[in-house]
């Protein structure tokens, strides 16, 4: 746990609730939490469902990686050290998400197992829909993609710490959902995640 | 400004943009950002305007100094270079709310007039809205309300760098809008406000 630094705060309680935004939108927020290896199609997941959900009416917002650590993170490296506070940061972040009404879409490696269930902690201590969403696919597979060239410079030893390379990746044992990217289509993926917001509530049926 | 630590990330431009989120809404977002002494009443105003916005359906969410002290900044202080740090994060968290459309409703001291000029940088060259609120009294005035009893624990040196008392507060030059606490009514604060926002178009006139 990350200690508390600051003492003479406590938690406001505002007047307008979680209840009273999810009337405002139609719908809950949730934190869809996406992990798997670099090239895995995680993002690829991310912005179509976003699309779809837009379709519906639905607001959610994607955290990505890069995207987040050019803002709030940027002073983060790729230390194991880093990385624990980027995944923190990260689920803080999606936690005021949720809090909105927002279907928050992160798009993390997120690695370590630790620190996911941290950030799931965090949300179920405070009532909060966390759902992870394990992408998978071989590292053949992911280092054959390589959309980024990152697996290459990896493999050169001009990128060090990365993640299936010379950096572990600890798959989820029970991710709310498993998609096989290697196996499905795009449009399997995205319905059944659906199904899921669905039947939890967290969209209209 | 903050050096950019990690290597190898661009930006992911997704293909729904903030106006397909305005269009869900039907309102844009906007970060309107209280600033002034503990104990100006900060916080009292941005509860009432968020009460007022979301009988209007206007999504906001208030980012408050202790509630964000107690999550994604729970591992900052409250020395100079942590305050700076402090609100730096809330300036791009501040900037994801206001990506996805909502009414960002920050409300901390903020009393370094370059932190906050930084948070408006980083908005403006997004082509973001931000909306400096002074939050204006008299230090006799606020330290008379003391409604958390700090003021007085400064006092007594129980509390270091307390704004106001051992740590400057810089007021802002031109700030859009200059409240006056100790002179003006809840609602008559409130109105000026809303007045801004729709003269703004970020809500419906």
């Amino acid at each position: 746990m990350t200690e508390q630094k600051a003492t003479n705060v406590h938690w406001h309680e505002g007047d307008i609730t979680r209840e009273h935004r999810a009337n405002i939108l139609g719908h809950k927020g949730a934190t869809l939490w996406f992990t798997g290896l670099s090239g895995s199609g995680k993002s690829t997941v991310a912005v179509e469902l976003e699309g779809m959900l837009s379709e519906m009416g639905v607001l959610s917002y994607r955290l990505d990686g890069d995207n987040v650590r050019l803002g709030i993170n940027k002073n983060l490296g790729f230390s194991a050290e880093d990385r624990t506070e980027n995944i923190r940061r990260i689920g803080e972040i999606a936690k005021l998400f949720v809090d909105t009404g927002v279907v928050a879409l992160s798009s993390f490696i997120s690695p370590y197992a630790a620190d996911r269930d941290q950030v799931r902690a965090l949300h179920e201590e405070a009532g909060m829909e966390f759902i992870e969403i394990f992408v998978d696919c071989s590292l053949e597979t992911a280092e054959a993609r390589d959309p980024k060239g990152l697996y290459k410079k990896a493999r050169a030893g001009e990128i060090k710490n990365f993640t299936g390379i010379d950096d572990p990746y600890e798959a989820p044992p029970k991710a709310e959902i498993h998609l096989h990217s290697d196996q499905q289509s795009l449009e399997e993926e995205v319905n059944i995640i659906l199904a899921v917001l669905r039947d939890r509530g967290i969209i209209k049926a």
